[in-house]
């Protein structure tokens, strides 16, 4: 019996196994290095790089993550997220319910197009091909007939040109200058922009989804932490949104005024059937 | 080391006791009955009671916690939980999660009114005294004076009459004639009504929150289950809701259309300090 | 200007537009019902089935919905959506919220299978074909080539027969011969299973997934609703589980006992680099 | 009419004003500053800052922010909202589902304390009194006797000593003496530090909620931004870890390994009542 209990007990413990954090009384390492060590000397977007890749960037990489964290955090409150978020503190919860009810709907429309154009950069990437601009139209061509004509990363249905993505831009090509990084994912969102125009007739400019994907594609994170770097960027809007509502005290705040009545289009007032 | 583990595992095992559910393969256990003997024999009224309370209730007890649950399913597109859902369907994410983020959002605010009708009139009932009129005037001027004017369960901004209300109570009547309950909360509830219109000069009538909360107390149930019920009946309109949205397939709903822009009143344009 | 004012005040009603609810001052219709000609006279799995369909179900109908809510509502703290409500508990946070971050992780995998298991079925029905076995054994063929050898609906990991299911395929078979249903997904289920057996060699009974998508696709629900419905049902024990817990006042409730230690199997401790 | 539609427009309009962030086709201003000028230029907790703030903060505020930033991220698997997000990303849900799982329970008591502690500190303050000493004790007296004698910020259930507060006291220290802040609140921290050994005859030294809540006060945040500051650090700990556990496509991950059953202390078996 003992000896089940054992082998039980191992693995229970292994049940929670993990690479990233080592906690005994009076110590906590992370990936390694003792907290104390870190503290002070690290900025947060090191820590974010330590946490989700195991191990600390450089400088240069760092300061290139920190620019598209700093470009995503708020959209404003017609995006869902901040308007739930919003409409979530007048109900009687706290900020961290408020943030939940908001990041939860960061899902494959709303915060998956930067994880999608991750993706669609890499199978360009992966399909090779001498010439860039023919590999594009020929992924471009299966991407439509799979999923649309919906780009992720390309257009935009308020900005005609988005102000976020020169800037961004800017700073990759300094980077690649630099040899912090190679520049591969800024040259395939140029192009896939110009296949766009060739395609369509008119400009799909890149947008903020696109400018970050290149980001972090040439950093080398996997598309899925697009959208996780993505959530931890618009936290920061949605707790700024949650907490400047929540100094207004009003209560039960719906999408609109109560004033303004929605239409009904359902059936006509009706009885139930006395037989059934 | 295999005593320690024994004693380790048997605490693990202890960790999730519950006294809900038995399961063994083939078996399934819920609160001592056999599944397969519940299943085409008990209502789903039932099923909430015998999972919460430990026992089955009699039918006429059934019947009138199922009629709360079947008053409390939706009051439209207004409510920030409703409101929420069908937003949240438009982002790219699924049923559960749209259920979530509209469920969350149930606080005490917007889900506990019903929870604190039931406190106040649990208070009341514990205040005794032989004139119940005149216990219940002191209970409000303490709890006004802790809580403020709006007393949960009376008043609607909308509704000038609740037209639950009045088939809700004669149910609980009906109950009272037979039995089946003893008619105390229910007295309760109508003296707080007619003690609010001596207070106040006006009618400030009955609601939703107000009779459910009489239901639940003349049942047996503790005011938080009172939350409780209330979410398992409202989130059958938060999934109709959301159900209806998604067979909409809009993409992004804010909460008003984005050709209706909404104000800024922050700073005006500026610029960074040069020196910072 | 005004007329403008008009267009965009006519648009912002309708964004909201339902066919669900309509609300006036003392009036609330559900799907053309007066709320008050309804209480007391339908029961909750008819409210469930007006408030997502639009219509009321006959009473068989309802019954054979209500006996496949009865039996879904838990199977025990091994869960992760009941193990999230009860962790949650342990915060500081109300039932509202726990059970909002338990019934968010109902999905594709841990909500989704009844959904899968309808879809299934569907793709089975719209198959056609003279021969149901063979016309199984094609689409299960395909079935695993896009999604791998796990069949939803068939098979459990812990019951080698899920003891919910005999009952529940009694009850359709009863309604099939009442009339009630059809009973083509009934016959479908079986001709799975036994094609399971033939292509396997071994048992691998339908499950409570398998048998609630043969209920819910009788009674014509889409399956996206499949997994709406699963989620009311399973609502209930997500809440007798929480209630539960809030009972026994534990603060910060772990997955283990925090004396049982989970490995680290990552880097051993280092330094910052003082050059970095 | 149309008057009535201007004025219930412009109310629909305003329903959503705010402070913080205003959008025009191309231009992004975000509290004043337009997007382009500060992306590249501030750092991610400048950006919190002004978001949350309304104004940038100096280089040695934002480092101080940073460094709190960085200390909070993780405390491992056996803290309910790391446990959590790991569990719902083996239900089939995506990253910012599990994200929103496990912020969802940094409630009163998982994410609380930082604020708790603030709250105190503030209370102190505002307590004034020549002898800072014996304020605390007084305060302290009451503060026990209303919420009980766990005193937010101080003392930890698994470290002795936290090996995270003396690195960050450090930095207040450090940014006392440059004037960056005037070090009440480190004084404070300290005298409680003091007074809780007096009051019980043992140390119980300050943890990282009593040194972060030092921080958040001494650069003027309110005591519910201390739990949004939190939030948005421990979500870089929940992020790391609904990674890593989707690497290992695990499949419906309970708190346990499903072969170490829990206890049940329930009924025993016992049959439907034949005459109900």
């Amino acid at each position: 019996m003992s000896d089940d209990s054992q082998a039980q007990m191992d693995k229970a413990r292994a049940w929670w196994d993990t690479q990233i954090i080592d906690i005994h009384p009076g110590k906590i390492g992370v990936r390694g290095y003792p907290i104390q060590e870190l503290i002070g000397r690290i900025t947060f977007p090191d820590m974010i790089w330590l946490m989700t890749r195991g191990d600390l960037p450089s400088r240069a990489q760092s300061k290139l993550l920190e620019a598209a964290l700093v470009a995503s955090v708020d959209h404003g409150p017609h995006a869902p997220s901040i308007a739930i978020a919003r409409m979530a503190m007048t109900c009687g919860i706290d900020l961290n319910n408020a943030m939940a009810s908001g990041i939860n709907v960061l899902g494959d429309i709303h915060g998956g197009p930067g994880q999608q154009c991750m993706e669609l950069y890499a199978e360009i990437r992966a399909a090779g091909g001498e010439d860039l601009p023919s590999t594009i139209d020929r992924v471009l061509h299966e991407f439509v007939a799979r999923h649309g004509k919906i780009i992720p990363g390309f257009g935009h249905r308020f900005h005609p040109i988005d102000p976020r993505v020169a800037p961004l831009l800017a700073l990759v090509d300094e980077a690649a200058r630099e040899g912090v990084v190679n520049g591969t994912y800024a040259a395939i969102g140029r192009e896939v922009e110009a296949a766009l125009r060739r395609r369509t007739g008119k400009a799909i400019p890149m947008n903020i989804d696109g400018v970050t994907a290149v980001i972090f594609s040439e950093l080398g994170f996997p598309p899925p932490m697009g959208r996780g770097l993505f959530i931890l960027s618009r936290s920061v809007g949605i707790l700024a949104h949650a907490w400047e509502q929540s100094q207004r005290h009003e209560r039960i705040k719906g999408p609109m005024p109560k004033e303004i009545p929605y239409t009904y289009s359902g059936p006509e007032r009706r009885s139930l059937d006395p037989d059934r």
